[in-house]
């Protein structure tokens, strides 16, 4: 029995969050209701608040989560393995939704679908009001990837995988093999933390954050050298850029060995121009690439990988909170890279 | 019989280049002896002449070039495809020799082995004194990349292969498919007419260069559209440079569609830094990627290539001169992407 209305913390602008009540509408084909276990905090959605990342408004934040399948819409949904989707499992849904017909969407970029939507990225009041995370519900549209978790991943360490871990799954993919290779970590919030643990089988893994904390995680989490800036690393082959510093970008550049790859993903927002010198990039055959979001195999990835790896994940989420508290939880700093929310 | 001497065009600095004997010196195991057919002149041996590129001197220029099998020392050598090298064969060879021993090499990157000898750039006085292609004979070292010519190439269209096109086949390499796609060529030297005539499956082909006579050959080689200069091209999801100017590649990569690659291989003397965009490459999944010489494949590549395509090619170079010209070609621009000479 579909409840006829949920609970969602709606964002009004600047930091305030409101708890609403919003009607659940009727499941069109291929849709899925799932009821949220818990959400974690995206630093982006940090950013949507503090007006530093445009969004629309009101809308229901939220894009890393878990939940239980509460009803499945006529004609049934598929998981990404292929399997029917069916109510009680637990599970885990990409943050895009791909249109699946544009030229992008052929060409195997998803995530840069012409009419892409986005989980906890969609106006309140267009046709897909339950996009986010933050809320008791969420209706997941035809098209949504969805991966089941595996009963061993606790919700805390399963939900970033919707972002944080899937879109390092994808700048791994763009980085080749790193096994065998020196590896440096630029940043060591999530992505970076989440980076050293999926190079457990490189030759050094170097992290490079100003922050102590961080680099104390780093250290735990595998990097065999931390540093507090770019400048202090040593020769390596790949640079992992979750910090979106030009700065750092640049002082990273010329560490890179003959066949080096750089891949940048922290840059998201609008930043100084990296200064490149093009001979050094053809004699030393090196590369710049750059990821945002990811495929819907990158999430298989990311929750495989949670499942196969013993690093310490839960020291890096603060036990939940309601979502009464998400104005406060948005809107001042974390001790640990990521909090929680529990509808 | 092997001639005791042999007749050299020698570079002794500037733009001095003597006609000499040489002695040809016993064959090891595994060299082989050419006597040249033809060499062409590559823009580097410019650039080595005027000063702009360190090279040892004195010293026999020379690094594009055929010739026919004289003959082949103890133990014999093979080539590319396997089969032995035999006298009278028709053959063009690598400008690498790599030791095949390094780390480098064993990763597969022969062109930046930490020990590599070139044609046509080793020091007349040192243990490799007929390097280079301005003589009538050339030493092909235990260890070259050597490629038999088919019968229907002629000298001065296969002779460019031994820089030029596997050069060019290197960057195709890196830039991946480009069936369907759209491609920017910046600069409509010999390198970039080639890439022209390889991209012949792309969806359009821009190609950009100020020189009007280039762009000529452009159309001729089947640029769909000719450009004086970049800024006036349109979105494109594969930019190829072949002209080493940062000011042209930093108008190019704002025109690369989601996705696309931008391949650097003209940068081989010191710039200005390009400023590259972070959040651009970042949101849109760009690569900026550099080569620089090639890998033994690419030199079978750039053959077959040759042999294969029906390109105005016999267009590109001036009809043979003599050796004794070398000074007068080396020095003076040719109205021609390529001048050659018989010894």
């Amino acid at each position: 029995m579909i409840p006829a209305t949920t609970t969602a913390a709606v964002w009004r602008g600047g930091g305030r969050v409101r708890i609403e009540d919003i009607p659940i509408p009727p499941l069109g084909p291929r849709e899925v209701l799932v009821r949220v276990r818990l959400a974690t905090v995206c630093g982006s959605d940090r950013h949507t608040v503090s007006g530093r990342r445009p969004a629309p408004c009101p809308s229901i934040l939220g894009h890393e989560a878990t939940g239980v399948v509460e009803a499945v819409g006529p004609a049934g949904a598929s998981c990404l393995d292929g399997s029917p989707v069916a109510v009680g499992d637990r599970v885990t849904w990409s943050v895009i939704v791909p249109c699946g017909q544009c030229d992008r969407c052929a060409g195997g970029v998803t995530a840069k679908c012409r009419t892409v939507r986005k989980t906890g990225h969609e106006p309140l009041d267009g046709p897909w009001p339950l996009s986010g995370g933050y809320a008791k519900h969420v209706v997941l549209p035809r098209g949504s990837t969805i991966v089941r978790v595996p009963r061993s991943l606790p919700d805390a360490v399963a939900a970033p995988a919707a972002c944080a871990t899937a879109t390092v799954m994808a700048a791994l993919d763009r980085a080749g093999a790193v096994d065998g290779r020196r590896v440096l970590v630029i940043g060591a919030g999530m992505l970076g933390l989440t980076a050293i643990a999926a190079c457990f089988d490189a030759a050094e893994i170097i992290a490079a954050d100003p922050d102590s904390d961080r680099r104390g995680h780093a250290t735990r989490f595998g990097a065999n050298r931390v540093l507090a800036t770019v400048a202090e690393a040593s020769e390596v082959d790949v640079v992992l850029d979750f910090s979106g510093s030009s700065a750092a970008i640049d002082q990273a550049l010329p560490l890179l060995d003959i066949g080096g790859t750089a891949v940048l993903a922290g840059s998201v927002t609008p930043s100084t121009p990296l200064a490149v010198d093009p001979e050094q990039v053809v004699r030393r055959h090196l590369t710049i690439t750059g990821v945002h979001n990811y495929e819907p195999r990158h999430l298989g990835h990311a929750i495989d990988f949670l499942a196969h790896t013993d690093a310490p994940w839960t020291t890096l989420t603060a036990p939940a909170a309601p979502l009464a508290d998400l104005t406060h939880l948005l809107t001042t700093t974390s001790p640990t890279p990521r909090v929680a929310v529990v509808p």
